[in-house]
């Protein structure tokens, strides 16, 4: 399972076995049972989470109405935490839980900034992968700011078609900010 | 001028006045007039600008009704381009303009790719920009998702007050999401 992370890396950079060992034993694997929680609003957040299988939910309620927005989804081969809450070593103003059950491998701040010292490749890596999110969440709000979210649903199921089928409408419509009873009226 | 780079690296990272030199020997200093453009729509995207002086936004135009989209705001020791079109090396979507005179140094990804593979420690420079970036970008996405324009508004005049005095009132109201009339209701 763990190879998978891995062929991950190795899209970016090549690794010798010793390499992927040596960065590897920086990780630890976690496994969670539907509904439960990688991150909990309000608390630490130790751990960045490369997921193996299985699918999560990045969401913050709003503390006034109770009302959940959903930030992000992730699933295999995604990166996920509550990133300001990870790199300022602050407490999370999101949660994460999962939507199916999920197998991830966890990397606390301290390992991560050690292999990245330690190996320039691994800093190489995940520069890469940093300017890749940050290119994802531009679109997001470009998304957000010129388009209804009849459109964001047909740009989902037209991007992402299986997470359409793997996710409750409910958690959709709250992704796209709308009610759930306008939701259905995009998938007739 | 440059100083102002130096320092901004050495926020994260020391450097030798012979390093800083080298570094800086990969950046073209570049100088724009008030309504000069950086990057346009439907243009190559050849630098990422460090801004030493001036004001400029990033914006999407719709094709369909010509309306503007404000994406951010960049100022002094502020980074900026179209990342998606400058990492890809494909055309832009954004247009990148001054809101005031502007003096930025720019980087093209092949300099910007070769001074991070030769220097572990710039390379380390631009993993933590990344960082922040993305951070800022989520706070974004929350705001859009869960407060109101006037909301943002307020928020924007508590975090930045110098910037609601140095732009246009019809791009504030732009970068909002509400008509110019709207924002002028917040402003009483």
């Amino acid at each position: 399972m763990s190879e998978k992370l891995r062929q991950h890396i190795e899209k970016i950079t090549p690794l010798t076995d010793i390499e992927f060992e040596y960065i590897l034993s920086h990780f630890v694997p976690k496994k969670l049972k539907k509904h439960q929680f990688l991150v909990q609003e309000g608390a630490p957040v130790q751990y960045d989470y490369f997921v193996l299988s299985g699918l999560l939910k990045a969401s913050y309620t709003n503390p006034e109405d109770g009302k959940e927005y959903i930030l992000q989804f992730a699933w295999e081969d995604w990166w996920t935490t509550d990133y300001q809450a990870y790199f300022n070593q602050s407490n999370a103003i999101l949660s994460l839980d999962c939507i199916e059950e999920t197998e991830v491998l966890a990397l606390s701040l301290t390992n991560r900034e050690k292999i990245c010292a330690e190996m320039h490749k691994i800093e190489h890596f995940f520069r890469r992968k940093s300017n890749s999110g940050y290119i994802a969440l531009q679109r997001r709000i470009l998304s957000l700011l010129t388009t209804s979210a009849q459109e964001r649903y047909e740009q989902l199921l037209a991007c992402y078609p299986d997470l359409i089928q793997r996710v409750p409408k409910t958690i959709i419509a709250s992704y796209l900010g709308v009610s759930r009873e306008t939701l259905s009226r995009f998938t007739y």
